[in-house]
């Protein structure tokens, strides 16, 4: 008999037993017969002119492959959205850490050593190394300006805005670099020859955009390169770009070698050269009544991109429409760019410019409220957005929207308005002392405006003879729980049990390209195509002549009889966008997205005086992200990102010399531990959305956006410190608390 | 500057840095993506009919892939000589352990359990176990008369030489199986599909056996089938023909699940299930003179060779040959049989039937030395073969033969003389009693007969235009040093430092057929055709207009200017018979092998005559070999041989119950550990053959014949048993010693 019913059950993960019974595969896990280790010789300077390359040491260099810019066969680039980015610096560097010699040679521990007697002579040259001094232009590093992208959005009118308003609040805001942290270190091993082309398996989120990146490095036809998503522990959106770069690595040794190549980085090595979180600048003038109606916000938003584009473009694009919140303020202008710098390319992570723009808001929708004579809440009550209202890109809101019910709903399983009033209480004279505070915000879901039609992403679905169903998607499983949800799509949408559902192992010579498993896509827009494609399977029996009736039996019967008659089973399901969305890319106008995830997170948090140390004590996080799927891993997607957020508000500080990263370990980036982490109570609203797949939405990067700014709200509370920048590490705490009464 | 005369240095090792750093890949080292391990369900009655198979238990076997006979795409046989082998049973079993069911799962220790859950439902028959019932034929298991082969010899007449003999000594001795022991059990991988066809990684010592074996079972063309070896820890005979069969397994699993497949046996599966050394039975009856002339010798040797013919009757034929030793007997009669019973086949195991046969004889002789009244060295010096004397199959010894002075040399290194008659003085009364013994044997390099003409062997040697030299052949290393010989081999012949000579991995797509790595063959045979090939390069090059001149300057810019001329660089040599050599197969009459090694064994024992134990306390092993390549090498396989015959002599017991051992684990099975070997004193004498590689003969197999009779030969010394089997564990000692008065 069939279960029914699945979706919105907790299934066992679907990959769970191969991982704790140890026989999941990844990428560091293979070992090929006469594999070579790589190794990745860096520039130890930002900004320079390559003079020469210099092997020295007692180092038997004929032993070692050695590839250089010159041994690439077709095009010097990592291709992503531009081709500025180098596989391998040539004449020039622009980063501290950027890739110029690889090494390869069978024994891992010699090749270190051979690695630091690579001497790179380097005519350093003046770097820049802060946003500001970008956006200054008297040196120019990039392109004609420094800028790699500018975004403006214009909604209402902003200049005649402030006329109505009794009070104009501005504030500046900064944020960080944040490393992802995943538990895997990247990692690729490649095969490739002249004869059988190139294939790599590695840690990746998304095969599709590393096989574009091979095709276009070593010049060949897009079927001679294929590219295997291995188990990938971890992800966080810093194995979107750069695994393009360690795959690309990999295949260059493999093709020089003529041998396989395994190119893994070690903890250090990841965190100093890979992508980071974009740091950012975040300016707000707002204009707002004395009843607390915002009438005008004028944001003006910078990301410092690194040294090269990558995807600082989109990063921009995601930050810049989430600047102005789940509000509907009539008048708002957003200025913003994502510059370069010389530091590694800033990449990817988790909530993609809206964690930066989503803690500047909230923090100075704080002050606003304070201004105004309002509670931070109830400024918020008046202005959060309703069915109906538009956002700042102009959006109608259509779908039904409870902020307000989110937040109360928050504030009930925090204690928020009790604990405010009696913190204030009871801190008097306390040297620790404890603080409330509050974010509320939105995060789309699926890639912005035209992406997703853009991107056409297919799904395929197949089945066997006796039933059994088997799911052809390129979005990947790295611990998020794509396996699960699509075989309870699936399942539920053939009317089949679980175990019925095999989820096929992204690797591009077998299966479609659904898109990048990132922007919170994969459940909605991908499991969408799931379960269409599903259907679609169902609907060819019919129409064959074999109705797959209601059981799993009938089911496999139909399949058997299909197949026996016309050979092998197989639908796909390819995306066409919902009808009426619209996106105006030139004015950055329209649906930028399909549907929005609601938010409203409290945050509970002691701060110790003496030594500015702050800890989070409680954490609620309530949310409205459509039907939950699978309750455990949307639950455990919160508690995630929830977590990375306190890293992000707290502790997690990339500290830069010339832009270099000199903490690249766990011993000194501090992370969040088991210890630091509160219980993280988290509650799920559902209001279905029609366009998800059982009416989902996206999970995956809201909790990232709203948990700093919660935080640092509810220090100001504890504390009177209004912190204007992230992380708030003690001595940030002490400065801030120099001009404060306690 | 090249450095000359490495022929007979200690060179390193050629594979050394590679095993000590931990970088050398052993089979099971491998990890493929998707990678399944495979199990073998094994009979567990010795004879019968399989009814029917049984998956059991709470096992999911829909998980799992199962390989059955009908599931062999091609002929179900491993073959070998005959086909009589089946790959999986089908219908019946003739031993313990037959392989009946293949399985396989990604989850190794979940595998061990479906294993377990499988019932084979077999009527069993009744089953013959050892070789006597074999040979009474009361029933017959295998071909009309369990006779698998059977040799005879005859040289000049031995009916009428009786009258002669002043004596007539009769005497039976008996051999137990051996398990080979190798450090490193099997191990196999494979990947087989039909668009790629069936290639294998394993441990093993003949890469084309198993090419052969797979081309058969799969039905596949030779080119579809590729066999790579991995690094080898050990093989000593035992990676011969079996490994064939996991070849097989292990292919039949991948190419059934689509999924490479590894299959790596236990230490408990390897010993119970794979070959060992033949058991057998020789009865021996001499006619001597008063003189201790040796006028007559009949000879009746039996092996046992288990339930299928493998390797039986090539064993045979090297016991046989080497039945009647290093003596110039003028009237010889051998009879010899391998016999069926219903233990798994035995199979290859360094010596190949000599250790047992001249076991017999050497123990023989001592008894004949005592009936005449001579001393035991005496008996042999009287009748030691000599240049223009003829061995038992008529082979005229050519070359130059000096046993007496091994003879000489062994005893006053061990100071023989001394002690055998001290020893008697000092033992009266004394609980632990000394013996001193010794054994002089000889053993032929190389395949028998006309063998070596019939196999053809290939080698090729291939240059760089830098001068750098890769020698390609199939024979493999698995610790004896194969690689670094042929290095030095092909160094000399090339005036080149060793460093620039590579060793190809063997591999069927990359090396041509040089024979299996068996026989004492690889140094001889081999060597020599690696010596030819690398003249022949030098050779090319100056026909070419290219000298290769003195230096390797000279030859490095001699290849430059051929391969930019001609383009690569490549000779080969392929084996042709010296000149003179006949065989007669018919009358097993001729040149049996191109050379002998030639060896004095001395064993000086201590016997517990309360607990019966003995152990040896010094061994002299004195050989002539030829030209000695390399001293610590050649040194390690007299050592290692040596350690082993201690093995074989005294503790290895293969306890059988039913045609299946019962002591298959090392905590059981008793082999000589560090503190059981004394120090083995390794001495050469050097009589270069000119048909090997700088004189050099075989040296693998020869420490195995002589070590056991010694050491017996040395127990009856001490204690006056005298004992006709071996392993002499404390129970045969005791049994022994009961008729003698101590």
């Amino acid at each position: 008999m069939a279960e029914k019913h699945l979706i919105g059950q907790p299934v066992r993960r679907k990959e769970g037993a191969e991982k704790v019974t140890g026989r999941a595969q990844y990428a560091d896990d293979l070992i090929f017969p006469g594999m070579l280790h790589g190794a990745t010789v860096r520039s130890p300077v930002a900004r320079g002119r390559i003079r020469e390359i210099h092997f020295e040491g007692n180092i038997p260099w004929k032993e070692f492959t050695v590839v250089t810019a010159k041994d690439i066969p077709g095009k010097n680039c990592i291709a992503l959205i531009l081709e500025d980015q180098p596989c391998l610096a040539d004449g020039a560097v622009n980063h501290a850490e950027e890739p110029v010699v690889l090494l390869a040679h069978a024994d891992r521990y010699f090749l270190e050593e051979a690695r630091r007697a690579v001497r790179l002579e380097i005519e350093a040259l003046p770097g820049i190394f802060t946003l500001e001094e970008s956006l200054e232009g008297k040196q120019v590093i990039w392109g004609e300006d420094n800028v790699f992208k500018s975004i403006g959005v214009e909604k209402g009118n902003v200049d005649q805005a402030w006329a109505q308003a009794d009070f104009v609040v501005e504030g500046s805001y900064t944020t960080g670099a944040q490393e992802q942290l995943y538990i895997e270190p990247n990692a690729m091993v490649a095969v490739a020859n002249a004869a059988e082309g190139v294939t790599v398996w590695g840690s990746l989120q998304c095969p599709y955009y590393i096989h574009k990146a091979l095709v276009t490095l070593f010049g060949l036809p897009k079927e001679k390169v294929r590219v295997v998503q291995m188990e990938t522990g971890g992800g966080f959106g810093g194995k979107e770009e750069y695994p393009s770069m360690i795959a690309a690595h990999a295949a260059l040794l493999a093709w020089k070698s003529g041998r396989p190549v395994k190119l893994v980085y070690d903890r250090a090595e990841d965190m100093a050269a890979t992508t980071k979180r974009h740091p950012s600048r975040t300016r707000h003038r707002t204009g707002v009544t004395r009843d607390g109606r915002l009438v005008a916000m004028e944001i003006d938003f910078t990301l410092d991109g690194g040294a090269y584009e990558t995807l600082s473009p989109v990063v921009l694009s995601r930050g810049t429409i989430h600047a102005a919140g789940p509000y509907r303020c009539p008048n708002v202008r957003i200025r913003s760019r994502a510059v370069a710098t010389n530091a590694p390319p800033h990449g990817a992570f988790r909530g993609f410019g809206a964690p930066q723009s989503v803690f500047a808001l909230e923090r100075h929708l704080d002050q606003v409220a304070a201004r105004v004579g309002l509670s931070a809440d109830e400024l918020r009550r008046r202005n959060f957005v309703r069915a109906g209202d538009t956002l700042a890109v102009g959006q109608v809101v259509r779908e039904k929207v409870e902020m307000e019910r989110l937040m109360e709903r928050a504030f009930k399983e925090s204690g928020y308005h009790e604990k405010r009033q009696r913190f204030m209480q009871e801190n008097q004279g306390r040297t620790v002392k404890k603080g409330i505070g509050f974010a509320s915000f939105l995060h789309g879901a699926g890639f912005t405006g035209s992406g997703e039609e853009y991107l056409a992403s297919v799904v395929g679905v197949e089945a066997t003879p006796e039933g059994r169903v088997r799911v052809l998607a390129a979005s990947t499983e790295m611990g998020q729980g794509t396996n699960t949800i699509f075989a309870q799509i699936s399942a539920d949408a053939l009317g089949l049990p679980y175990d019925w559902i095999e989820i096929a192992r992204p690797d591009t010579a077998e299966v479609p390209n659904s898109g990048p498993t990132v922007a919170s896509r994969t459940c909605m827009i991908v499991g969408k195509l799931v379960e269409s494609a599903a259907l679609s399977l169902k609907k060819t029996l019919a129409e064959a002549g074999f109705p797959a009736g209601d059981s799993a039996d009938d089911f496999a019967r139909a399949c058997g009889g299909y197949i026996a008659k016309f050979g092998a089973l197989k639908t796909t399901s390819r995306y066409e966008a919902p009808a009426g969305l619209h996106w105006d890319e030139a004015n950055y106008r329209g649906d930028a997205y399909g549907a929005y995830a609601w938010a409203v997170y409290v945050a509970e948090v002691s701060a110790d005086m003496r030594t500015c140390e702050v800890r989070v004590d409680d954490f609620v996080a309530v949310q409205e992200v459509g039907k939950v799927i699978h309750p455990v891993l949307a639950a455990g997607q919160i508690e995630g990102g929830v977590a990375q957020g306190i890293g992000y508000a707290l502790y997690e500080d990339v500290v830069w010399q010339e832009g270099r990263m000199v903490n690249s370990q766990m011993t000194n980036y501090i992370m969040p531990t088991s210890v630091d982490v509160p219980p993280i109570r988290v509650f799920f609203e559902e209001i279905p959305y029609a366009g998800g797949p059982a009416g989902a939405k996206g999970v995956g990067e809201l909790p990232l956006d709203g948990t700093a700014p919660a935080i640092v709200n509810a220090i100001e509370h504890a504390t009177g410190a209004s912190i204007t920048r992230i992380p708030v590490t003690p001595e940030v705490l002490m400065e801030a608390l120099e001009g404060v009464v306690v």
